[in-house]
């Protein structure tokens, strides 16, 4: 079975394994407050040239977004988000076991809208019963989106203003931003990123590393004790400076917009393939997911020798489906996917 | 500097650095349904003899008892516990983020008794206003204590048939179960663990893995649905393999038994040079951790060579200290520390 | 200003400010244990001829709903309701704050259908990735609905009987059961309201009483341990009695009912007197809450004599309002209103 | 039997029941935003001297506290407050609920210490792993204590300073404010409080009203949004006019100080009495709560006639009982009760 599964099929670039096992028997404090997780929370700064953010490295995507959103919200703030946001889906409540409710809006193509949130934020504020009604505390968006499709600068831009404007801190859940900066499709940098989001992460899980999201904080006003909440939020990894290594791999020598761009090129042929065997698809990706939509007979056929994610019924015959690269897919099994597709 | 300061301060060791280098780019469905994390299971469920206990595996200790405690409690109950238990003092509330309090008890030498949990529990029940008062809902308490201890058998079955007298689920933390089981002082088997609690951890993270723990649930009435608590508290790790493949390498050929009892003879040899050189201890800790008692003098004379943890003032002059062992502590280390420790 | 901007305007009927005032200088314990509250249970068990239910008393409708609620679900469920349930939109969040996610569904005249829950609970059961979507716990509806609405027997019995079949606990929000329950266009009895769910509430602020919810707990398995969570959501009110005198005044001599009656009819008079004056309606409510649908002008006329609340905008020139009846509402003002309808 | 059970057994002082019943059919609007409430809040900054305080009114004890405690405080924070402190141990856990940790604090006759304080706050402050610890956040007391003792000028002068050189808001819970003040024991104003505190309670329930606490911010950084707290912690109550109503009544022409001033009187009555019988006392209380230590056989002859509330065992023939007096406490069985105590 060749897995285009999901993102998180493998384990870790070589050179973050590398950076483990040389480090593995020398002694550094714990919890993060060892040099090499500092090293890394240079290099991030550099990255995203934000030299006076905050940053912070969690495990996993769930943990950054819950540790985040109760960071930011008063307890009767809600956060908004695109009806498909992952927040409100895919976490089982984890955004609500802090206390706060996802507002969600309804999405095109995974994306939310500057227009939406102000109209939200009004709403709720005009509102006779406003007091009554969970008062919009942030904004949530995912870039990636969950079905792989990007905001350009200007609708990023244009979500920033507004932000500022409400009062609402606009937050970018980054799991897969490297994959989304990497992409042909898009004109956003990493620095694009940091000036117009107050918090984001850049997501190493799934984008070459074993684990690891690193949290980056630009708005000072959200800086503060935000390692008492990873603690509160179960987060502090005690051997802390596997997340630094792990970033700083990921970091250096442009390791991360390399593992982004190859995935990224790997799916769009398998997007170039599947639309020249003429199928549809549910969205139109520029990144590493890509949602074609196939027949029974087809998935049935693909299916003996690919796995792929089921996504949603689309007509009576036909569903979409998510076939999925990622930094460690290969070439050949990419080729012999299109051969598989061509024959379809 | 050599560092007695915790027992996290390394890697993982080599057996498992292998496991993951190894599998690395294998590729496998992901949160822990991947056939090492079945393994891991099995061989979880063999080294405590509990052939039906359900078995999860989680990053960390914080998270793995906040999962826990939030699993078995209703919302009005609350956590019997040591008044030094971990999760009253060092968990910066994350089990009261979830809803729950604490119901700390006086504590010798970090541990409770079977005696004390009854008379909490009765004195909530018979009280007047009973209703005003949270209801005790489980016991916690950790293994090796938070300074060292062990419950003996004797204690242990108490507690046990205290706790089912009461209704009261069990939970022992283990998160230094290597170091307690492996201690010349101790009187215990992992299967007599698994026999008198109703749900324990089996600490990785710091007996020899980067990360991890397992949880164990041998009680079927707290098995249900388990892993919807894991993912709600942002405990699901995406490359759940990584916690299978770590627990394969302690549990596989006596690793985790022969690591424990390293550290422990390690640190007694510690124990041993500091009673020898006239230091009082806080507490007779026979496991990996202890805690002499110093002069400031000595403090600083030793301060300049070794990492160790300040623990408490004893008296005017004097501090108790921690001197920490672990799977990873160099012999070479302790013997250097014990020459240092008779020129005091 | 005549006021017919909610059933919350006045204080309660005179026969439940005398029962206040009677007993005033009586010594009764606290916290609801007292002759008067265990008369109204039994009164309120006779109401809906549920011999064996659990009956409490709280202040709000708010606090109940959380009550219930939180005392239901497990931490990793959420409660399927209407997007336009109340607990949904007008509670700032106060399910959220315990943990838990609305799952809100699509409504059709603010009611949810048997059909509906059945399908939500099998998406989330059937999906691949099941542990990382909230799971349903309950269901929780509103009758009459937050638009004046009415579930019928039918309707009811078949979300009864797949709620059953589901094992999700079936909540009745009846903030305005009084009004529901004796409209003309019902066909359900207390009985059967007793009857099909498992737990619900019969509301008095809005039908009589200065405030006071009776919760009503007919499943036993949802009985066990309720006053704590009252307790522990800051609802136990220390002069219980009060609670247990209102409702001994509206549960006797039929005046629940008498009241519930009174308002329906003048309600269905405006109605009446709205259509006569060509007016649209939102929804075709046959209780105490009527939707015209008027004209800037229409509402620019009633609002100088009229207090009423602005609903929502239905089109460019038009906006759907309420008026509202109660048990206070005099015939006359009524009779006023109808002219100044008529001569819009 | 005559009731000195506690100080909620009756009604409501008959000017609050007349203002009620006079009020009755009025329409206003809802939520505590009529005239009445208006004048209600300006009668109680005027009590307290503080014309900038918001004035909020709630219906119970524990839903204000809770309300005002998770309003202060961020996530990772907790309360400071003595370990009898009604929060601590008679609330079910309510304001874990909200996800904060009560921090316990060794108190002396119901009361804690600036000097408690400040070391509490530098302990955490200070500790190497500070961020393992729940973070004080804020400081509960209550005045009158939960044994009826009271603070003096001078310590609640030094509380305050050191609370506002910490950084620690200062949080007076008053449900027996009333009883507090009047009493001859007391040195301190309402606008002592006022000036003191940054936020505390004026308790109604206990002091004459049916129900009802105002809470008062002095401190202008709490004010913002706290009715959204309100309503998301359940305690909004619809009819909000009953809680302004009520206020009026009690703080117009001295009616709080007086019924405080009453059950003062008759407390000491009853207090001097058991001294005079010979009984000693738990505690040296000066309100309307009174703590005498009584044989067995003199609670037996007593508790034929008289409610009390038992308290706690004393030694091994003698238990410390209450008797409690109100602003509904009848001279007469005072008397009564005087001569039964001359009789033991």
């Amino acid at each position: 079975m060749i897995r285009f599964e999901c993102d998180y099929s493998e384990g870790a670039h070589p050179v973050i394994l590398d950076l483990l096992a040389k480090t593995n028997l020398e002694q550094t404090p714990g919890y993060s407050e060892d040099p090499y997780c500092e090293e890394a929370r240079a290099l991030v700064r550099a990255y995203c040239n934000a030299p006076d953010a905050a940053i912070h490295f969690l495990v996993g995507g769930t943990q950054a977004n819950v540790t985040i959103i109760a960071s930011v919200l008063k307890p009767y703030q809600g956060v908004l988000c695109a009806e498909t946001g992952h927040i409100h889906v895919h976490e089982t409540g984890a955004v609500e076991a802090t206390g706060h409710k996802a507002l969600a809006l309804p999405q095109t193509d995974g994306k939310i809208t500057a227009a939406q949130v102000e109209a939200a934020y009004l709403k709720q504020k005009n509102d006779g019963s406003h007091e009554h009604i969970v008062q919009p505390g942030m904004v949530y968006i995912s870039h990636p989106t969950e079905c792989g499709t990007l905001y350009t600068k200007e609708e990023l831009t244009a979500l920033s203003e507004t932000c500022r404007k409400c009062g609402l801190p606009l937050f970018l859940d980054g799991a897969r931003l490297g994959y989304g900066l990497a992409s042909p499709g898009s004109d956003l940098s990493a620095e694009d990123v940091a000036t117009l989001c107050d918090i984001f992460t850049v997501g190493g899980t799934k984008v070459g590393a074993l684990f690891g999201e690193a949290v980056v904080i630009t708005n000072p006003a959200l800086q503060k004790d935000f390692r008492y909440m990873i603690k509160r939020q179960g987060g502090m990894l005690a051997k802390g400076r596997l997340l630094g290594l792990q970033f700083i791999g990921l970091m250096k020598d442009g390791l991360y917009e390399a593992l982004g761009k190859k995935a990224d090129l790997l799916a769009l042929q398998i997007k170039d393939g599947f639309a020249a065997a003429g199928c549809d698809f549910l969205v139109d990706s520029v990144t590493n997911q890509q949602f074609p939509i196939l027949t029974r007979q087809q998935q049935e056929i693909l299916g003996k020798k690919y796995a792929y994610s089921y996504w949603q019924p689309v007509d009576d015959g036909r569903d979409a489906v998510r076939f999925c690269t990622s930094w460690a897919t290969k070439e050949e099994d990419v080729e012999e996917l299109l051969k598989d597709i061509q024959n379809l």
